[in-house]
């Protein structure tokens, strides 16, 4: 007996209608910001990942040695794809680039809830353009995102890190590059032993990093921002420079009405190596209180990987915890399908029969016949309607052009009329909005 | 400087749209034919694919060994995943199963044209019912999709064989099972040597197969096979009964108007191991005569992979030739995605103007603004506006409750108007067809 491997999915027709729900609502939104979907392959040169993201992904990923001796790995991520791809037409594309992705992804890491080996991304990128609006306007995406699946601020929020302050307090101290310092940052809420991995990496500085990371993780504001630079006179100008760029980005958050779901947060670094300013992540509120989304500012990726210098920003939202919150929630549309109508006819008679199926399927409605190689008699064919859950039946009479029954299953109503009456009446029906009640399938 | 992996794609925005397009065609149809979509892992155990679907598809696989020590492959088709699914469940699923998928799959092969070591196939089958009738449906949901793209019996026809003519007929001789026979049939149209093949196979009656298959390969009609199999006393019986089942195959074809686009071709015999039945191949008319389509009846396969039997018709379409064809024959939509309107506000009231950006957008309007850092003057906003492409700009003046001027970009015309009442305009214009002219965006 065969299975699926650990930690990959089965989609069931509901799963699927789940999952296909939240492509539908993320591209749904991602339109209205103007984005534009690309994709790139599943499968790609090892060294794409192992080069810029880190350690953090390269430990996790999926790689082996293809037939041609080449070293390759499933994606763990866009990112590297998306930066590749937009550097090597840099110059032949309109900016700024507004690029979604709808993708799967694959990580080798223990299976646990809320975290498998496969799983979707939906990814949102702007490239091109520098600067706190940019970052506004793709925390809005993301805000909106969420929202649109009807989740409020009593759901998620949005916790705000800046990596532009840490590296310009980290500035002060002699560091061998800021990046440890900020991996260790971004392990001490999950991790103990923070304060001894600075002392270990920083002997002369560490204990003061420690003070300033201790006072700078409880800051949920600009005030608070604000006091502990000015502490600092040689930092003090480019802390309101940058603190100028918060306001703008809050600013954004506010006239789209979204403040109540974002906090200023620190604590937040992301573990990628290659973000560069404003990093965010989505939580849920309250129980386990999983992360939903995180991107941020990664100026310098695209040059690194593509030799052409292009700021960026962006986000992806996973699939997992997602679809699991919205259970919790009730936010899952109701998977009902029904066909509209289910076609009769006596005999052998498919050829009529099935001219009937067909104009009806042109127009746009989902119609089923009995496909029963034995005992197609009409009682037989009428309970095979009924089980189907059909709407409506329809029988053909004998002759090819004579009248038919139009029949709506529920009520038991029937009605004999003219074949293009009947066409025109089911055609019409089917334009109606919840014809065949809440159905997934009928989602555009 | 990094590339993507040879035979992998990059889908840049237009391509991705196309392969969208090409998605959402498929989906429709399906739907009306009463199909639920499901989907499987990408990567499966390795032992799922070299059990069942024989040679042909071993040979190809992209497959390793992950960090648990697990033998597994990157998934080459959906059948064997679909088998172990339903048969898994079989006992709670409503009958007949209509199950459809959209998916990645991976073979190693030399990338040529049409032939890509990733690509996307379009899946649907029928699952708990035997007999023509459940045959000639899936048919003519092959043919209604591919009629769904525009195609017409000029770009395209399908290639009905059947593997139940070619067992009766091979009954008559000892063989070592039928499999290789049919395995060289299947060759003989790409490759010399079938001759030297069947005396191999065969030694005493390989003479007489070949005979029998220079015959039936010219057959191309009912009556030419009711004359082949009438010479065979022992094989009539047996024989009547298949054709009975091959006019009402071709009677559903016919009813529902398909029967310029299908032959009868028993040189058709496809290439996996599990088919069991009728099976059919969709070709371009003309030019290269590249496969687009194939499938068929597999009985036995869901019986051996989960124990359950379970009768079974299926076929996939793949992206890759489907595509060079739509690009061929001017069948793909213009990809121009235009913003629907272009907001402008005066200085840094981001709050004020991005209220507006905001409720437009829940209105459904792809909306965009003026991102850059810098030089936010109201003439640069508007040279950004214009480049844009964007329909119509909306200039919020200072006062955030006072009125908006709405311009359309392509005459010029612009009227200045409260602000809600410019609002409703433009959800007024959103909500006609072709509001931003053909926009696969648009698309549901």
């Amino acid at each position: 007996m065969h299975r699926a491997l650990p930690g990959f999915r089965e989609f069931y027709p509901a799963d699927c209608a789940l999952r296909n729900h939240i492509f539908a609502t993320f591209r749904r939104v991602v339109r209205r910001f103007g984005f534009e979907e690309f994709d790139g392959p599943t499968l790609e040169p090892l060294e794409l990942f192992t080069e810029k993201s880190g350690q953090e992904i390269a430990s996790q990923l999926f790689h082996f040695e293809d037939r041609g001796g080449r070293a390759v790995a499933l994606r763990p991520e866009m990112t590297p794809t998306l930066a590749r791809m937009v550097g090597a037409r840099a110059a032949g594309l309109k900016r700024p680039m507004r690029w979604s992705n709808v993708g799967e992804a694959f990580r080798y890491e223990r299976p646990q809830k809320g975290r498998l080996r496969s799983f979707y991304q939906m990814n949102a990128d702007l490239l091109g353009v520098e600067g706190a609006a940019a970052d506004g306007e793709l925390l809005l995406l993301l805000l909106s995102v969420l929202s649109e699946f009807g989740l409020t601020a009593e759901d998620f929020h949005v916790r705000i890190g800046d990596r532009c302050l840490w590296n310009l307090f980290l500035s002060q101290f002699s560091l061998d590059g800021v990046e440890p310092v900020l991996a260790a940052i971004d392990r001490m809420e999950r991790e103990e032993g923070t304060r001894e991995r600075l002392l270990a990496l920083a002997p002369a500085d560490g204990a003061a990093i420690w003070d300033g990371i201790s006072v700078l993780r409880t800051c949920h504001g600009l005030d608070g921002l604000r006091q502990f630079f000015g502490q600092f006179a040689p930092l003090r100008e480019r802390a309101e420079q940058r603190l100028a760029d918060w306001e703008g980005l809050l600013e954004c958050v506010a006239g789209a009405g979204f403040s109540p779901n974002v906090s200023v947060d620190l604590t937040v670094v992301r573990g990628l190596a290659y973000y560069t300013g404003f990093v965010f992540e989505a939580f849920e509120r309250g129980g386990e209180g999983r992360a939903l989304a995180g991107g941020g500012r990664y100026d310098d990726l695209v040059s690194k990987l593509a030799g052409t210098p292009l700021p960026a920003v962006g986000f992806a939202i996973g699939d997992v915890t997602l679809a699991n919150l919205l259970v919790e929630k009730q936010l899952v549309p109701v998977y009902h399908p029904r066909p509209a109508v289910f076609v009769l006819w006596e005999g052998d008679r498919h050829r009529e029969g099935l001219a009937l199926v067909t104009e009806l399927r042109r127009h746009g409605l989902a119609v089923l016949w009995d496909l029963s190689p034995v005992s197609r008699s009409l009682s037989k064919q009428m309970q095979r309607a009924d089980r189907s859950g059909a709407i409506f039946s329809l029988f053909a009479a004998a002759d090819g052009n004579g009248p038919v029954t139009l029949r709506h299953m529920e009520s038991g109503e029937e009605e004999k009329m003219d074949r293009a009456a009947a066409i025109s009446r089911l055609v019409e029906c089917h334009r109606r909005p919840g014809f065949t009640g809440p159905d997934l399938r009928q989602d555009p």
